[in-house]
């Protein structure tokens, strides 16, 4: 039997296939990996044919990356127990909503020794708390180790083979480092930190502030303000973790997934555009109408993460120590006005 | 004798002079705090009138922050050593340039207890090695204890009372209070921390980090790879500090001194904007040329400061861990590829 670790990628959107491509480069580089790695395609008819045929006949995923070449080596496999078939690195890379669902269909078929990884970007909230996907994986899984992977790393940015930075976050060092072999690329540098809760919240709560930075955009404030708000909103994201979670680990926060993904998803990225509209229409304009207009109907994350994240703040009694994302809440959901993004006091001195 | 404090502003520029209405605010709001302020302007004839006088009479700096009231209590005075008798605190806002001629003026007329702060963005070195304008400062003024005030504070947002957050670093925590009310205001919140190194170097370096940032923008690089690079800057930075000062407070980096202000100039500001024309001429395009059209022939500050830090990296011998400054500079000054600011490898290799 191998000693190999096997992949198997669980997931072939736009993001599962541009990471596909980096994983299938490293697959085929170290030998302690098998070159061979197995992509789950979530079969789907392409001008009456089979997706998953179609990747393997032309290495090219038509629907989620068009354009974009795969290494011979990613295979495309549309039943699930046979893409996990004797894996011991699992990739979790799809909305995690089907999560339920799909697990089942793996029927065990991984190695018994398999850990895993998220690549899902967001978050739950159970009982006014919030819960990590990785551990609703987890959970899922049997208790199996999962990592996690975050960072500024938008995927068509990444498949064009632009310079970016990714963060590995883990339990078990040992697990780190050999997801630092399955995806450190000459342009998509890896690094890891002992730090699951802070990384994967990083990739969730950033959303919250890009609410609070397109206020800013929509109101024309300089610079200096939009700063200001970031800022802020990264020493909440901290205070964040370390209220639900555990003492925070600075420097998580200076990794791409922090202050990185940060400032990007407030520069660029949907959820800061259409708080940008949201403002400019001086909050008089429905969220629904926004996303309808914006998004083809898709739902913002930033602002349900916001509205669940005020639930955990209120139900812990510490809204006081979070103004920014109270103030993000009140303005999106409660009618305060936008302008007031900036003003604090009354946030602190009320709770 | 009272045992108010009492301010002196050694400065009337753009920043100066928005930095003394906010100063004049808080002067005359805390009891502690006598509540005139006064401000030493370098006396300039406007249309045949000095312009103290027009500041006095006007309440507003015509030539350096025109349209802007200042408090009725902020006196300006064109005599130095007028302007500083019996002081306790003396405000440093003035091209630093200027300060061996301007010192001698105040003829130690201010109060023997007296502490200073300087609000001057910028570095020097000596002998290879960086040397703090604050430091400078101490220097001159017989070991005076010299705090510094740095942040994400445009002058033009300031005095447009636009919100914003400044840092102040001090070595001596009651100081720290002390500045902390001369300064913070509803729309200018400031925090102390107990480091002056890493809050000044925050102020000079970041002007090199915007150049790269600059790069990325004219050579159309999206915003992972921008991001990334802002990053390592941040980085680079701390490993800096660390390197020629002292044990590195992550917490500095998180101040506005720190993220927030790298931010701004990543995004604004003529280093970046600099840097962008420099690398859509892929290089070609001389630095002298840029600054005679951009600046009206200032000195950019961002490549002076990448010389002088590659300077002290070089007689260090720490080139190879500081990749991305020593890109900056190669490619600002030795004809490098811009496009090889993400290519790190070369560097770390060859020191």
């Amino acid at each position: 039997m191998s000693t190999k670790e096997k992949i198997a990628i669980i997931g072939s959107g736009n993001w599962g296939s541009a990471i596909a491509r980096i994983i299938g480069f490293n697959a085929a580089r170290h030998d302690s990996i098998e070159t061979d790695v197995h992509m789950w395609v979530f079969e789907e008819q392409i001008d009456g044919k089979n997706l998953s045929e179609i990747i393997n006949e032309t290495h090219e995923n038509v629907k989620y990356l068009k354009g974009v070449k795969l290494p011979t080596n990613v295979i495309a496999e549309p039943d699930l127990a046979k893409a996990v078939t004797g894996a011991t690195l699992l990739v979790f890379v799809m909305p995690h909503q089907f999560l339920p669902r799909t697990v089942p269909n793996m029927k065990n078929m991984y190695a018994p020794n398999a850990r895993g990884i998220s690549l899902i970007k967001g978050i739950e909230f159970e009982h006014s708390k919030p819960m990590l996907i990785s551990e609703l994986i987890s959970k899922t899984m049997n208790g199996m180790d999962i990592s996690v992977l975050m960072g500024a790393n938008v995927a068509n940015e990444v498949a064009l083979d632009q310079f970016c930075e990714s963060t590995v976050g883990t339990y078990v060092p040992a697990n780190g480092e050999v997801w630092k072999k399955v995806f450190d690329w000459e342009t998509f540098r890896v690094s890891v930190v002992n730090d699951v809760p802070g990384v994967e919240l990083c990739g969730a709560l950033k959303n919250v502030v890009a609410i609070g930075a397109g206020f800013c955009d929509g109101l024309e404030f300089g610079g200096n303000t939009k700063a200001a708000i970031i800022r802020i909103g990264l020493e909440e994201m901290m205070r964040f973790v370390e209220h639900f979670y555990e003492k925070v680990n600075p420097g998580t926060f200076f990794e791409s997934c922090g202050v990185a993904d940060l400032i990007t998803t407030c520069f660029g990225g949907r959820n800061r555009k259409c708080a940008e509209i949201f403002a400019k229409s001086k909050g008089a304009k429905p969220w629904d109408e926004i996303e309808k207009e914006q998004l083809d109907g898709q739902k913002l994350q930033g602002t349900i993460t916001a509205k669940d994240v005020m639930t955990c703040l209120k139900a812990a009694d510490v809204v006081g120590k979070f103004p920014l994302f109270a103030k993000i809440y009140m303005i999106s959901f409660e009618g305060e006005p936008v302008e007031d993004i900036v003003k604090f006091a009354d946030v602190i001195a009320k709770h």
